[in-house]
């Protein structure tokens, strides 16, 4: 990791008179030692590498994610964007303003300023294509159509599906994941700015995590452990990595699936304390499987209780999920709790609810070599038998072809654009 | 402050074989000493005190805001209502679970959990009397129409206003602020499942600030310093608290407006930087007013040009806002940014842009012992002239009475019930 500061935002703006209170507060910090956390909080990601980074990065704690339509049918258009994106990213995520030069003052900011002071907060951008960037009503507007991977499917229609256009699909998406929200934000506006003219957002999602508190595996909002059996370590890579079984430009790369899952929390809460650790196949408190003793234990799906009921239902999430009861299939779970306000439902069960509720849930995100063998596989059946459907409805999604990391000098997707 | 953390949900839920991996968690980390950040995420707000936490309590990272109908008839219900809350806000600040006694597997979970293992995060919880407490369509529902005081005042409309109903007023309102937006939300859905059948959720709004960060003064969005001239130390409490001039069971009391402000933030990035920092009347890097060198310079409002106009222009916010241009008139800011998505947004001026934009602005809070002589005052004129006008939109509105603190023992608001 590399440590910089946003002061550069007053000596490139060029604002000479600007530059003592901002400046004064870094020195003083600097006397103090830094802590751990302190660290962990200033630090940046490095932005260059094999992978994009974002994917098998530690979680942050804030993600704001957008996806675009591109409004242009010029191919060195698009490839002029993701190299204005490329050099941006690179300047964001080490805690500089979105774009060098002299900052003018008949000039509109180079960078809008909400992020000046602020650490680089561990900011990741990770940009993806999505189907329609290779082809949109059959038009190959880019002549890449060839070139869409196999592995880049539409996803198909699961049971329960009850999405909503507007939080669906894109061309193109970026994940900005930061341990400060303003940061993760700051850094989307910054592009969506430069890609004026050229893209347009299409659709957008804030999120939030407990993965770098004191909580150890976070908790969703539905209080449970989530992410407990995602891959880890040496797991990691053949999972999430795209090799020599698909196209060259997406070796190195990783597919993501993006499901906006609302989740009836009002309802759930009102259920009893066992009904809750049945649906989920774990124990609430400890995150252990039942008949377990903690998080970490192997699940007994064989074991059964006096009655010959499996003590892991068989509708229970836990059960439903897990590799060994899907031929294998793995998937990197990289999900945010979202809160976007409230709004009326009419519930039509028990308990008859009808009230203001809120809009609020899961922004659920999986990478993997190839969503075919991975979340379709594993979502297919749970979307049918999952005990947790009665509570989460799926209201957005889409899927993303990320592409590799890159050198310095590089522009993300390069290789798609310029190699035969 | 005291510290405290949530290895308590462990043993109030009478779960032992859940303690493992949280105790073990805390106890390595026991093994570090804290650093000033840690104790600052550690620690926990006191809940009882002469006036309730959150409003001149320095402002947390993240806010849940939650306005609440009352749908009961009975005074005594509301009563319990506040005494329920007031019980579960003290355990809910110290980072207890919201309700005590042993979890039993066939009963809804005493507290829903995504707390757990996590720090109490400064969390500070703060109650509000909406004008509908005292009477609600004429109807003096809970016999305290004539103890409603006169600072809380109907709101009149103001220039531009373009309020969205369900965005508006309440009988109750809750302001939880907390360094984790896990913690700030699910303090306040403890709140409203404990009110369940009593009150209602009207409207919520999230928010988040980087008061706590690098940055000094948080920027908002704009990417302006916003809260430089804000009212402090002693300066603070004649400003904030509501005294003897008013009924005695909002002594230590104050009343809070708060105000949904949606900001045209494509629009805004595209103006010159020279325009920004008219419209302020500061320099956007240091903060400075503009004729000054730093950021707590007083403003100059008699400086002018060689033009012979006010270098601080006469339209601009600061100049609007000053106190020393309202015969004195100070409000307590403690305002968050919101980032509520995106939806299409036609503008009808340059640069004539028509696409998705941000639902996204400030979650403005004003807190003062009369809102007649404090926001109503000042924005009564800021609302027809402010050049800021041109890039916010009010749509959210609604105004607080907020009663003093407590001791151990009392409830909030006890004073409006029990005493004639």
């Amino acid at each position: 990791m590399m440590h910089a500061s946003r002061r550069g935002f007053l000596g490139t703006a060029g604002l000479g008179a600007a530059t003592g209170l901002i400046g004064a507060t870094s020195n003083a910090q600097a006397q103090v030692a830094p802590s751990r956390r302190d660290i962990a909080i200033a630090a940046s990601e490095p932005f260059y590498g094999i992978h994009q980074a974002g994917i098998s990065t530690p979680m942050q704690d804030a993600l704001y994610f957008a996806a675009f339509d591109l409004n242009t049918a010029t191919r060195a258009e698009v490839v002029g964007l993701l190299q204005a994106w490329t050099k941006a990213a690179a300047r964001l995520t080490a805690g500089l303003p979105a774009e060098p030069g002299v900052q003018e003052t008949d000039s509109p900011p180079l960078d809008s300023g909400e992020a000046a002071g602020l650490n680089p907060s561990r900011l990741t951008l990770t940009f993806g294509f999505g189907p329609d960037l290779f082809s949109l009503d059959g038009h190959d507007r880019y002549d890449i159509a060839a070139k869409r991977p196999a592995a880049l499917v539409d996803l198909p229609r699961f049971a329960g599906d009850e999405l909503v256009a507007g939080q669906c699909g894109g061309a193109l998406c970026v994940q900005a994941c930061a341990n400060d929200p303003q940061v993760a934000f700051h850094a989307v506006r910054q592009l969506a700015r430069i890609s004026y003219g050229t893209a347009s957002l299409r659709w957008v999602q804030s999120g939030f995590s407990t993965a770098n508190k004191t909580q150890g595996t976070p908790r969703n909002l539905m209080g449970f452990k989530d992410g407990t059996m995602n891959p880890a370590g040496e797991a990691l890579a053949p999972v999430v990595w795209a090799g020599a079984e698909g196209p060259a430009w997406m070796s190195g790369g990783s597919y993501m699936v993006a499901r906006r899952i609302r989740i009836a929390l009002e309802h759930w809460d009102r259920m009893k304390l066992a009904f809750q650790e049945q649906t989920f196949g774990r124990h609430k408190a400890s995150g252990a499987p039942l008949g377990g003793k903690a998080e970490f234990d192997a699940p007994d799906f064989q074991a059964t209780d006096t009655d010959g009921n499996s003590v892991i239902p068989d509708t229970s999430h836990v059960r439903l999920a897990a590799p060994v009861n899907n031929d294998g299939a793995t998937i990197l779970r990289r999900s945010y709790s979202y809160n976007d306000g409230a709004n009326f439902v009419a519930e039509r069960w028990p308990p008859w609810r009808q009230a203001m509720e809120y809009d609020s849930g899961l922004f659920f995100q999986a990478y993997q070599k190839d969503p075919r063998t991975g979340f379709i596989k594993i979502f297919d059946r749970m979307s049918k038998i999952d005990a947790l459907n009665q509570f989460t409805t799926h209201v957005g999604s889409a899927i993303f072809a990320c592409p590799p990391g890159i050198r310095p000098g590089q522009y993300i997707g390069q290789e798609l654009f310029e190699v035969a």
